[in-house]
Formats: C-alpha cells, sequence, structure tokens
C-alpha cells in the first residue's frame, strides 16, 4: 500500500493506494469517528464490493443507498433519494457517508454530506480509474443542472481516500481509457517527465498492470493534491486541471450527458486544446500530434461526435461555469507539462479548432 | 446609522443597522465585486421593496427572482427555481445572490448562493426582526426536508448584511412578535442585563420605536456576533443559540410548517425550556413565571398548540438534528442569562414539561 496526504491544514486528509484495502477493516475504521454510516453505491459497483464493506463496518448501525448508474442519474432528484435515507433513518450529525464507486457516486455522495444536516463525515471508496485519479481527490462535489455541469456543489474534503485497485479488475476497458483520460492530463498540464513515463507505460496499463496503475494513480494524486494544496477554491491555478474541460464539457452537455463518458470528453477536449495552443504559436505540430497520438492509443476519442455541430459545441461553451464576467478562459498549453490560463483568445481560432475537429480531422469518424 | 463587524478571518463581514439604508446605494454597491447581482425575493416583500433595491443595482446586469411567501416554500423543490434562473440567466461565478426578505429567503438564497457553481458571493437584507436579529447573522443557510426542518444546508457567510429598519415598518404585528421571541432569547441565554432592559423597553419595542428596534437589533447581532465568533460550525457554544429551538422546531414539525411563525414556537419553546430549567433546580419558579409572562407580554403563544400531542411532540424532539448518536441534547438555563447544553435530561422530567404545557397550563389556549 503507497499512500499520500493532501495537505489542507485541519482539513487535510490521506490517501491510500494499493491492492485489497477493502478487505482491509481496520483502515477504513479508523476514518469513521461515530457510530453510524451510510454506504452510497450504485447499481453496478454495488452488488461487486459492498458486502465487502459492509464487513468492515460491522458493528455500526449502518444503510447502504443503491442509485441507477451514470452520469444521466447525477441530479437534484437522486440527490434527494440519499437525502430521503438519511432522514428516514435518522442519521444523526456524526455519521459518516461513503462513496463506493466512480466519479458520479463520489460527486453526488460528497455533495449530500456537505449538505445533510450542513455537512456530516464523508469517506471516498473510487472504484473506476478516473475516480482514483482525479474525482475523488480535491473536494469538488455537487450535481448537474439540465442546463450544465456540474452547477450546483460544494467543496468538501473527505476524511480519506481509499483507493483499492483491486476494484479496477472489474471495469469496463471504456472506463479505464475514461481514467487514463485525466492520467494524461496531468503529465499534459503539470509534469513532462510523468508525461514521458506514461508513454512508455502505457500498454502496461492499458493491461492493468498493478504496479503501473498504483505507480499512475500515485504521481497523479500528488499532483492534484499539490494543486488542490495551493488553491483549494480554485481562485487561479486549481483551474488548470480543467486541460480540455471546457471542450469536453461541452460535448458532454451537447450530446446530453451519458453519452460520452467524462474521460472520452476531456480526452477528444485536450485534443482540441493542443490543437488551439498549436494555432497560438505555444506547441508545435509534432507536439501537438503527439497529444492526439497519445489520447488515440489509450483508446479515447480524439475527434467531435458526428452528431454534434459546431456552434451548438460553441455554445455551449459559453454556458461553462469558466466565463467569468462573460469571458472565455480557456486552458491551454504553453509547452507541453506546463498549462496556462487564457482570457481572450481569439475567436477566429476558436472556431478553426473546432471546424478541425468536426470537418477535417482524417479520424474523427473514430467514435467510444 | 449603526454597524458591527462579524469577525471570522477572511469570511468576516459587517453588519449595517439603521433607517432607509436601502435608499443608500452605495452601502450596497460597495460589497458587490462582479457586474450582475440576482435578487431573490417573495411575494410580499418584492413588491414592496425590490424597485428601491434595483435601483441601487443600476447598471449591472440583474434579475429579480420572486418566491411563494411562507416557510412551507423552503424546500428543495423552491431552490431549483432559484437555480433555473441562474443557469438560464447565465450568471458567472462572479455574481451575487442577494436576499430580500424575512428568514425563509435568506436561508434559501444563502444555500442557493453556497452550492451555484460551488460559491458565488451573497448579500442579506433581512427585512423581518426575526431575520435581522437572527437568520440572517451566521451564516447557516439551508431548506426544510418534508421529515425535518433544515435538514439541508450549508454553513455559508454573507459578504455584508444590510438591516434596514424602516422596512419593520410594513411588518404585522405577528411577525414582530415572533422577531421578539429570538431578542428575548439572546437575554435569556447570555446577558440577563439585556433580558432587564427588553424587560423595560418591550413596550417601545411593540410601538416599534426605532430607536428602541435598532438598540435591540444591535445588542442581537452583537451577542450572536459574538457567539458565531467564538464557534463558527456549530462545535458546542454555538448550540446554545437553540434556546427554545428543539421544543419548537418539533412544535413546527408536529404542525406541519407554515402553521406556527418560527418565531412563535420558539417562543413557546422558550417557556417550556424555562419551565424544565425549573425542574432540574435550576430556574426558581419565580423566574420561570417571569419567562412566561416576558413572552406573554411580547404577544406569543406560551403553550402548546391544542391540535399537537405529547407524544407526538416528543417524538419530534427525536428527530431534530441536535441529537447526536441517539442522545437528546437541550439547551437550558442554568439562571436567567446563562444557557448550558445539558445531554440525559431525565426522561420524565421532560414529559412533565410536555405535560405542563398540553394539560395544565392555565394559558395555554392563547394561540396565534
Amino acid at each position: 500500500m503507497k499512500s499520500l496526504n493532501v495537505e489542507l491544514g485541519e482539513r487535510s486528509y490521506p490517501i491510500y493506494i494499493g491492492a485489497d484495502l477493502l478487505a482491509n477493516p481496520g483502515l477504513l475504521r479508523r476514518h469513521i469517528p461515530g457510530n453510524s454510516a451510510v454506504v452510497v453505491t450504485n447499481t453496478t459497483v454495488g452488488p461487486l464490493y459492498r458486502h465487502t464493506l459492509n464487513t468492515a463496518l460491522d458493528g455500526l448501525k449502518t444503510e447502504t443507498v443503491i442509485l441507477p448508474d451514470g452520469e444521466q442519474y447525477k441530479n437534484m432528484a437522486v440527490l434527494n433519494q440519499i437525502f430521503d435515507a438519511l432522514v428516514e433513518g435518522r442519521f444523526d450529525r456524526n455519521t459518516t457517508l461513503i462513496a463506493l464507486g466512480g466519479g458520479v457516486i463520489g460527486d453526488i455522495t460528497g455533495f449530500a454530506a456537505a449538505c445533510y444536516q450542513r455537512g456530516v463525515h464523508f469517506i471516498q471508496v473510487p472504484t473506476t480509474l478516473l475516480a482514483q485519479v482525479d474525482s475523488s481527490v480535491g473536494g469538488k462535489t455537487g450535481v448537474n443542472h439540465p442546463g450544465a455541469k456540474n452547477m450546483i456543489g460544494a467543496f468538501y474534503q473527505p476524511r480519506c481516500v481509499l483507493a483499492d485497485t483491486s476494484t479496477l479488475s472489474t471495469l469496463p476497458d471504456r472506463e479505464l481509457s475514461a481514467g487514463l483520460a485525466e492520467v494524461i492530463k496531468y503529465g499534459l498540464l503539470w509534469d513532462r517527465e510523468f508525461l514521458d513515463w506514461i508513454d512508455a507505460h502505457l500498454n502496461a496499463l492499458l493491461n492493468r498492470d498493478n504496479a503501473a496503475l498504483t505507480e499512475a494513480i500515485l504521481r497523479s494524486c500528488a499532483i492534484k493534491a499539490e494543486i488542490v494544496r495551493q488553491d483549494e477554491r480554485e481562485g487561479g491555478l486549481r483551474a488548470l486541471l480543467n486541460l480540455g474541460h471546457t471542450f469536453g464539457h461541452a460535448i458532454e452537455a451537447g450530446l446530453g450527458y451519458g453519452q460520452w463518458l467524462h474521460g472520452e470528453a476531456v480526452g477528444a477536449g485536450m485534443c482540441m486544446a493542443a490543437d488551439l495552443s498549436h494555432r497560438l504559436g505555444w506547441l508545435s505540430q509534432s507536439d501537438r500530434d503527439r497529444v492526439i497520438d497519445l489520447i488515440a492509443r489509450a483508446r479515447l476519442p480524439i475527434g467531435l461526435p458526428p452528431t454534434l455541430d459546431g456552434r451548438t459545441l460553441r455554445q455551449r461553451m459559453s454556458a461553462d461555469k469558466k466565463v467569468i464576467n462573460g469571458t472565455l478562459r480557456l486552458v491551454l498549453m504553453r509547452e507541453l507539462g506546463s498549462a496556462v490560463l487564457v482570457d481572450n483568445v481569439p475567436e477566429e481560432l476558436i472556431n478553426e479548432t473546432i471546424q478541425f475537429y468536426t470537418e477535417v480531422h482524417p479520424r474523427h469518424e473514430q467514435q467510444p
């Protein structure tokens, strides 16, 4: 088992990474202060792991809330199902909510924990690669609004994160690739050396080699933890983590949530960010093509879905949360391994990039 | 105009108290950092003051969200109406939400501000005495769950509070009295001298004397600000502010929200807390009777509603948020002006108090 700490003063917490962590009851129990816990999971992950988890909770008052599986259920109505269970079960403000699942479960459970009785304890047990490297770390929680993704939420830190790499054995290939999109993102935005490491170990990662996955998760979490430590509430630096996300969110929203996985949209979004960075003169053409190639090798889409036209995409981008006082703010790359926040990118360059991916790019037919 | 500061480090903020503050645009504008603001109000208060407020917002992108009036609308569905307006109007994360109304508007608007894009700016313009002395100060925000009051919410501090005493001129008598319940609460729980002042100035307060009201609001806010400064997130001391509230919330929930005003239920609840404190040997009978008399003179109910039986009330008390690990925690008085948190009050004494107020108390027929 490896571990690292997210340093946030009194809100600091450890991330544990390794095989068979769920089967170790002591690890979990030491982070549950009260005498009750509620596991929130979904219909896919619940049947696989909730019994192992419940064994670790033996002796506590517990309940399991099983939600439908999918991004389209990350909404206020499903959030209310969690509140209903908590109120009906009379769980008090010293209870602990445990998110067992991927990013959707982590986000909605964390937001429920932030709001129930104005805040109860919260533990993340991410079971997808994407959640282990990204959404379970840093305290962003929330649900989608029909009009835009992640519009309603809170910054709320867990008491610990348990990234059990054994749970990745049951992850569908498509979701493994979606997780790799976020791993690649850390290399692109922060650490060229890590990017080279990913390049060299991509096959091992795709083959679910445990040592490679543990290393990728550890390095990804370390980068995210460092960024979050410096900027917990997204005043500036943290926004770099949104590399590929303004394009990605627009793709997800344009298609309707649940069509593409978040990581798939981010994969295509990073290709677009690389292309726009190239058009601004920051990335060479070969750097741009290297990004596209790496994302393609990770079995991620590198172009826009054929059903989404460029105008709709551009409109969706303007509805993104990162729009400040009407200005679109994008995360782009000055060079590989170094992202920057950019306001006022010339509209014609944005449109060229969108056009490149909707019409010109030879591989845009490669869809998930 | 008087003012005081709520000292919470980087979340500190001023409270302004006085007549005609809404008509002073500079006061409001200096606390709006972006170029947009959304006023949330209700069908009662909106028509009276929103035009004055909108004049102060001249030049900003603004919208007004008008909600139905009443505690029964402090719920997730109405909260969603605010989110819908924000998303549809494309208000960004630098926008400011302004709560123009009583406690319900302040609580729901503050919670919307806490959650929209994981937190936007927030200003309180309380227009009821209750909101001016209590709910607008201290950062508690939220909505009710059908099963229990204020179950879903956040601690979220405003950028400033504007308590315009001119708005109290349109307040119904019943709501003035409900506000006085919370004013009396501060005297009972913290400051015997203030209690004596209230006793001496009760008629002036009931007659809406501006100087008396300003003084009562200032002293109430000062006590609340001091308690919140010491314990922002209700680790201990802050719970004292719930004097009368465990009984009161149980009355409100038992009757159904919207029947009694919150302050009325707290009035009756403080009578019950005084009686239970007497049964524990802490308050003399004459102290208890003085509390009941003061609350009666403030034109508040001093007994339980005839339609609410004792057993239902007792059950509702156990559903209260202040139940920790199954133990009912009550706020009672060691003496007048000094409240304490008490666990494990003997069940028979609680029942005696409930019985006293349901069956024996000669004035229990006095209802709002």
